[in-house]
């Protein structure tokens, strides 16, 4: 693409950076913000450049934080008697936006990919151990992907905690609410019938 | 959705102002940016003040400009007798990208749409009467969209100029190459048949 402006170029150039963002789609946002005021886009640039400049990993669970604790941890309200072990930031907004859960939660950064080159020592997996061995953690709830690698980090914290006095678990695996069986892949609806529940459960869980 | 940070709400919130990004695909991009170097995502945000402090309209065709005439108007190669008229800067971007066009442009910067309100009074009309008038202009080709507002805006334009000598031509209107002629829209493959040209035009042309 020949743009005639090397100002524009230079945008376009680096909202193709962001992920999923081609050349085109980049153009149409450089052009939607040349349609804006000078004043929103400057609040644009300012809530990124705040936002990278300001935000923070709270000291105890490595969620983001706007100061060194993050909201969640600092909420009275909140049951510290169960943790829920995520793989990053997105997983945690996406349980927090169903509004279900009241415990708290621990960041891992990842999950154990040799292949990717990531190791147990590039996860905050010393932290968990800390918390679980000095506070009254009576559960940790294992919300990784259901993967072999998202498995194998179960796995291995399961085997690192062992000693402790913790019950471990896991997010249920099954047929999505709204889901159609006949779309279901095999393994989840093998697994969904093998790990069936019963009606009364079923209805209270709901 | 919630989020556990008012920076990153505040980021989100920016980045779904732009054309088709949702809560979702804005989020995404802010946690790519969070994962950039601070200078990184400092480049970013100054390429686009940048881009919006800086940018000007070119003086002569409307186009955007980093100075008071863009780098088309500037250039001595370009063949000054011919105007491309285009509705916006996005058709100048995809004309120039052809690099098969040596002329002029002037920037519209939109269509005649009496329902939208936009009347020739919105369009920058009276500077290309201007141009044609005082410089030495022989051809006008209107590179609008194919529709009635497009069409209407061309044959306003043609009357305004009818008095000077000046030939106004469209751009070729047709099958796509490629496209297949069974999905063409009927109007589309009509009017290619009534205005088919002469096998040797045919070759030459590509």
């Amino acid at each position: 693409m020949i743009f005639s402006s090397k100002l524009i170029e230079d945008a376009v150039q680096e909202f193709s950076r962001l992920p999923g963002i081609g050349k085109k789609t980049a153009l149409r946002m450089v052009l939607q913000l040349l349609k804006m005021d000078e004043q929103e886009v400057d609040e644009f640039t300012g809530a990124v450049s705040r936002m990278r400049h300001g935000i923070r990993f709270c000291k105890e669970c490595h969620n983001v934080a706007d100061s060194e604790v993050c909201v969640v941890c600092v909420n009275p309200g909140r049951n510290r008697n169960q943790i829920c072990v995520v793989e990053n930031i997105r997983d945690v907004i996406a349980i927090e936006s169903t509004q279900q859960f009241s415990g708290l939660y621990h960041v891992l950064g990842g999950i154990l990919s040799p292949l990717d080159g990531v190791g147990p020592e590039q996860l905050n997996l010393s932290t968990l151990h800390q918390r679980v061995k000095n506070n009254e953690v009576s559960e940790l709830i294992m919300a990784l992907s259901p993967t072999i690698e998202g498995d194998t980090t179960v796995y291995y914290i399961a085997r690192q905690l062992k000693d402790l006095p913790v019950t471990i678990t896991t997010i249920a695996r099954g047929i999505a609410f709204g889901g159609e069986l006949e779309y279901a892949d095999e393994m989840t609806l093998a697994r969904s019938i093998a790990k069936r529940l019963p009606i009364d459960n079923y209805v209270t869980m709901k």
